[in-house]
């Protein structure tokens, strides 16, 4: 019998894949599951999005250019030059998601051993796509105890070596929440200028940040043109995940050529998708002004309920809809397991992706959760009430 | 200034790609171009696949199951019953495209350095996703004079090598319309089976088979269900191409989940496409026998009209709706460019593909040309009018 590669044996599971089982058998019971573990959002896809796949004109849903719609493209180049991001619509390649973004990204800059530094926890399919692409994340550790900051550059610089190729951040973080200040990115700037790097920035949850913070954008950073991959998406930003339409952005025309060869190879975006895309950016600025007031007030009752509850430490998320807590456990994917499995408050239940998932250090994260704030605020309180009463009789 | 990587370099370019300027300078001039070069049908879609997206209910657009919607994957498998294929649903994971499903098989089947031998002529993006997977492809050349059928056993056998993960092929065959026998497809099973090789076959033009000849896939071949994989697509068979849907179907199980494993990476196939793919499924009968009808027809049309061209050589394509005509010139890009540049019948011209692209050794095919048929029958006569006035000029 022919066997699969050592590449395939070598691509992790996703991070809940161990506890699917136990939902589905909890589901299977008649539980009702609260979802703290995935980014699929209920907020509703804009009108202007869904109305323009109901009245579309095609007969022939045919290819568009590789590269995305022009029409689109152009309409993207506006939407970044709201956000003061000078960007051409050559400057930008549609992907069927953010996902493809990275891995085009991966493949136009890499050979099969290259290295990434990427500040952990990190999302957890950056690791899937580099073995994808058998190229080696070097992980660099940030911690709870300062909200998850950028690690010093001094840290970043003894990870260096001759295999380098990139350093990459998610911006705000998943699943941090972190949000990267204008004088971290400009840390993180200089040294890439310094080495000969490629600074990747994901940015896909631009929008949502709190408090009066501002986004600040490797693209921003001028010096940092021919440097800087942006991997963007419209999955979050107007909750349509399953549209699967992000992009790559880069001012740096090699990459830009190259990558176009791999989107020439796929072919095309989805069609459709894109035609919800573009009228998506059609969205009333009250649609993102309401979602953001959504997430923060959801944010405020998560964390407000987890330090409720002794021994949970959290910091509060300044971007992005996730936040990471250290649970009073030795073992979270133990705890996620036990608390779907033999948890159950009014017969309901929760599940939280275990954090150890988001780290590639082994050692990293064990007694840690991702916790995404995608459920109204009455499903949140509930859950996490749920949460406190599973650890007094977990610890008990 | 950062570089791309060594695999970004040797990403091909799309075959055609140097042709697009002259297109598009053509085009700008007011010039009408027939093109001969793409395999973008101009078959309408199933009203059945539009109207389900113009009539879905979705207020969000959120991810479906990382292997595809359930419902979709089941109706799959009845598809797949009614030509013959036993196949359950979890047999079927979902890609994006056709082109998806070939990347998780090489990520899933082979791992830096390995071998793939493909007949050639080959689909041309083989080899992006190839080099993609920094997999080596091994051609195994297929002959014009007899229609491009299977070269012998024992031509393969010399290829082999430690290296060789699998063997690919596309039945019935991008660029060469030929349709693989029963006979052929037992013969390429028996040397997978003696070698423990995988054999893939792109299987998205099954449906396109002409004169009574009748599809025969490898996953009728039960000695194979351990080898066998298959590649699908509905990009072709209801004309949506910009759907980007297809399927990755195998019952080897450490296959499906290894591929299953990419698949939760890029998190989901996207949804408003499956929406209409599965509702295209419900097309009657009767599509399917008019649409290949009308590409019987235009095949018959377009190798006649190339037949009575002096010195053009073409074979009948069995099946798909493309031929591979060898002209009397000397290089086919060149020509291609000319017809392009210079030459105008009633201010109209004609793109052709030159076949170089679909080989990988560098001296086969510089005097071919890959023709797909997804024009009326006027058109098609027009621009094979075109093409003999124009070999009588370049000729002059």
């Amino acid at each position: 019998m022919p066997v699969v590669s050592s590449k395939g044996n070598a691509m992790p599971e996703s991070p809940i894949r161990k506890l699917v089982p136990f939902a589905e058998k909890a589901e299977k019971d008649g539980k009702h599951i609260y979802r703290l573990n995935i980014g699929q959002p209920d907020i509703k896809t804009p009108i202007e999005a869904i109305n323009a796949v109901k009245n579309n004109t095609l007969d022939v849903i045919g290819y568009s250019h590789s590269a995305g719609f022009e029409s689109f493209r152009e309409k993207l180049s506006s939407y970044y030059a709201k956000h003061d991001i000078t960007i051409s619509s050559d400057d930008i390649l549609v992907t069927t998601g953010g996902s493809e973004a990275l891995i085009f990204t991966m493949g136009s800059i890499t050979d099969p051993g290259d290295e990434i530094i990427v500040p952990e926890p990190f999302y957890a399919n950056y690791y899937s796509f580099s073995t994808q692409s058998t190229v080696k994340v070097v992980p660099v550790v940030s911690k709870i105890e300062n909200g998850f900051a950028l690690p010093s550059i001094n840290e970043f610089e003894k990870l260096i070596t001759p295999k380098t190729k990139a350093i990459l951040i998610c911006n705000p973080g998943n699943p941090t929440g972190y949000l990267y200040s204008k004088d971290e990115i400009k840390q993180l700037a200089n040294l890439a200028i310094k080495y000969d790097l490629f600074l990747i920035s994901d940015e896909v949850y631009r929008e949502f940040v709190y408090d009066g913070s501002e986004h600040y954008s490797i693209l921003q950073e001028t010096e940092l043109n021919e440097h800087a991959i942006v991997v963007d998406s419209v999955s979050k930003r107007y909750s349509m995940c399953g549209a699967r339409i992000g992009c790559l952005v880069s001012k740096n025309k090699s990459v830009m050529q190259t990558a176009m060869k791999f989107a020439q190879a796929r072919l095309s975006p989805p069609t459709l998708a894109q035609i919800a895309s573009e009228a998506a950016l059609e969205a009333p600025e009250s649609y993102y002004i309401e979602t953001v007031a959504k997430y923060k007030a959801r944010r405020d009752t998560l964390v407000a309920g987890l330090k409720e509850i002794p021994g949970v430490k959290v910091s509060l998320p300044k971007g992005a809809f996730y936040c990471i807590a250290e649970l009073p456990i030795k073992n979270a994917d133990h705890f996620a397991e036990w608390i779907l499995d033999k948890f159950v408050v009014n017969n309901e239940t929760v599940m939280l992706a275990p954090a150890s998932g988001f780290y590639s250090s082994p050692d990293k994260g064990i007694n840690q959760v991702r916790i995404a704030y995608v459920l109204n605020r009455r499903d949140l309180k509930k859950a996490i009430n749920i949460v406190k009463l599973a650890l007094e009789k977990y610890n008990d």
